[in-house]
Order: structure tokens, then sequence, then C-alpha cells
């Protein structure tokens, strides 16, 4: 199992006349979670781009609890719990302090740069071995 | 069973740099579809907030077959197949003439302007009666 | 000269918690404004970035005089009205029925693929010629 | 003068089809600058609207320099030049390392909770005043 925790601040931008976040902006802060998971793990996303492997969203899933509001911290907890095989699926919460405000999962697969669907690259199986 | 058909055209601003549209923007795409459905059936979403009912959305799911483009012009076809009781369901289908692009389905409560959650309104449960 | 009108449906994304449009969601319509334009005249954006030419912004300037609302139908006033030389100046006005929203100019240059700036190329000066 | 540095890393979401920032996705951080300026200052922007005080923008100008790009960190250089009288005028500079990425002011009014143009009130003045 890996984890990782990042944080970000509610931007005035993310907030709609509803006076909360607005729901489709909590889909950014789910990939600031799985990038600094990566990058923890020695993958920085913009590297395996630039190694030529995409990792396209084919589904995302996220349950509302509570509202985020402005100028909030809200603390991004990101898990990758099973082995990536074809597919890299990931867990999140999003808290404010011990407060649960959505949990939400992404499902990914591997392609080239040619769109074409591509098993995970060895760079990417062996940054994330010492965990299985 | 209600249904309703809309359309968007992709904006450049709804691209990432993977040259597709960033998987976050479908959601405001769902947004028009189910406004366009409830303003067919005489509920345009802004009366509906001016007599205090809110429908904020409890979950989200979306599945991506094929990326859409810019400029591409993309039908949403929307649907709410069950009577709504506490809670209204409402399903979805993004494509690209005949080609589906993606499917997805939101659920929302409905709550009064104090965030407290409420029974369907009787103007909300008349509108819709006729189709059930 | 040349001009075009296009307008848009404001959505619920585009609003903030001060009830009306965050501020940089204008941005967007202007794009809609001058792609609508070039498109008018035999240059859909899309076909000029495909012969390899991209119309980076340089400067974009809004002056914002009544807030446009949710739901509020929005007719962008797009205007070309010097002939473009290195640079390509379009001026917008924003209004909602006949009350003035906002007015804006956007500044931008011709660039190749490999981000070198370039002369307008032939094709797009022959698709304006006939205004000047 | 009233200066402030603040950071932010570049989102994929802010990125587009260009393979760089999209240019309307500068205008949040001008605000994440302007609002920690103001923290900074005792002045948290949640609490000026909890005091019915509110900052609409009246016009943003922007210069494009260089392209931001994904996963850049990006230095937001935020002054205050001139005492607010009616208005509120602020200064920007974006930066990655050494480098100018843009440029760009924005003018603000202060206004009531009904919409309604008031002076700046006294705890926002007494808060800057040590700097004039």
């Amino acid at each position: 199992m890996i984890e990782s925790v990042s944080n970000i601040q509610v931007r005035y931008a993310e907030t709609d006349m509803m006076g909360i976040v607005y729901h489709a902006n909590y889909l950014p802060w789910l990939e600031i979670g799985r990038t600094e998971l990566l990058r923890e793990n020695g993958l920085p996303y913009k590297e395996i781009e630039a190694r030529g492997v995409m990792l396209p969203v084919l589904e995302v899933n996220v349950k509302y609890k509570r509202p985020a509001k402005y100028d909030d911290t809200v603390s991004i907890h990101t898990r990758i719990s099973e082995k990536p095989f074809l597919k890299i699926k990931i867990d999140y919460e999003l808290k404010r302090g011990d407060e649960l405000l959505a949990t939400a999962t992404t499902l990914h697969a591997f392609m080239n740069s040619k769109g074409v669907p591509v098993k995970p690259p060895t760079f990417f199986k062996e940054a994330l071995a010492k965990h299985y």
C-alpha cells in the first residue's frame, strides 16, 4: 500500500454562488494528490509524460459529505492499495482537520503518446515495487 | 422517465496539454444537461433556488470512453428514470454524433437555504408528476 | 472592420460565492467571440492550428461594468478594427440585452508550432482582406 | 508601499492543448497574491467579507511575456503602491525563478453586501496605514 498526504487552500475561484466549493473543482485536487504520491515515489508526472506514457482518467467517483468552503485548508489523503496491472486504481479522502469532506476513487489506464493502451512501463513498476 | 438532449461546443479553455478535454470539465456539461431537463419541465433552476431549494451534488460518477476534443459538438443526453423521493438520481450519456464519449450519474439531495435536507417540494413533484 | 456577435448562457460553474460570475470566467467568453468571428470569415481556429499557426494571447484587458449572473444570456460583440500586421488586436463588448456588462481588448501574436513569432500567414490575410 | 510574495505550483488542470497554461488561469493566481498580501497585513479576505465589505474586480490587465508550464513553481509578487482611496490598485509580477512570465494590474472597488460602492472601511485603512 502506498500513501501520501497533500494540502491545498481553497481559492475564491473554486467557490460558486451556493457559497461553497463547486463540485467539479474537487477533481483537480485529486490530481494534486496522485501527482504528489507519484512524485514522492520517484515518479514526477512530468517525467512520466516525457517518457511517452500518459495516465488518462477512465473513471472518477466522488461522494460529497460536507461542503468545502473558501480559504479552508483541505488535506488530500491518497492511496494506491492494489498493485497496478493494466489499470491503476487510486483512492482519496478529502479532510478539513479531522472532518471528512469527501471520498473519491479514480481509475487510470497506461497509454502511449499515440493514445494506444500499454502495460505499465518497467520504470513505473520498479518505482512502486518496494511497497508490494 | 424524463429525457432531454442539450448540445455544447468544446471550448479551448476546456482542453489540457494532453490535447483533449480535461476530465473535470465534463462535470459542468452534466449540469447543463440537468438544468435543461428541468427547464423543459417548467423548473428553471434559478427559480428553484429563488424558492429556497437547492439541489447539491451528493455523488458523481463518470466513465470516460473516448476523449472529447476542441471544437467538438457534444450532445448531452440526460435522463431521470426514477421518481425522486428524498434524493434524485440523474443519468447521462455524452455523445459526438453516434459515438459514445462518456456515461455518468449524479445523485442530488434537496436542501433548504440553511443547508438542511428537505423532502422534494410540492411544486417540484407536480412539475415532474406527468412522467410517472 | 470585421464584426461578429455570439451568445453564451452563464453556467452555474462560472459563478462564485459573491453570487455573480467570477471575473476570470469572462476570458473564455472572449475566446468564443474571436473564434466565431474567425469561423465566420472562413478561418476555423482548429484549422489555423492544423496549418501550424497559433495565436497566443499577449495581452488582455477587461473593464467590468455590471456583474453577469447565473443563467443570463450574454452577447459577445467582437470586432477587429485594424488590419493585422505582426499582431492582431481584438475588441469586445459583453452585453445582457442592451446593458453593457464589460468591455475588453486582447492582443495576439502569430506563432509557429515551435513557438517562434511569424508574420500573419497568407491564407489568414486573404480571408480577412475583403474587409479592408 | 506594501509587498508580498506567494508561490503556486502549476496544476495539470491549468494547461491547455497548446501545452502551456491557459491565459485565463493566471487570474486566480493574482487573487492568491492579493489575498496573501492582505492576510499578511491582518486582513484575511474572509474576514473582510464577513464584515460586509467586498472588493470586486473593476479592471484587469495582463501582459504575457513567457508561457508558464505544467509543474512550474510560479512566484507571485504583489504590490500596492498607492494608498487606497475610493479604489485600490494592485500590481503583480509573475516569475519562474528570475524569469518574468507576466505583469498584471487589477483595480478594485469597495462595495457593501448590497452591491453599493462604499469608501474603504476604517479597519481596512488602519491595517495598511503603517505603510504610508
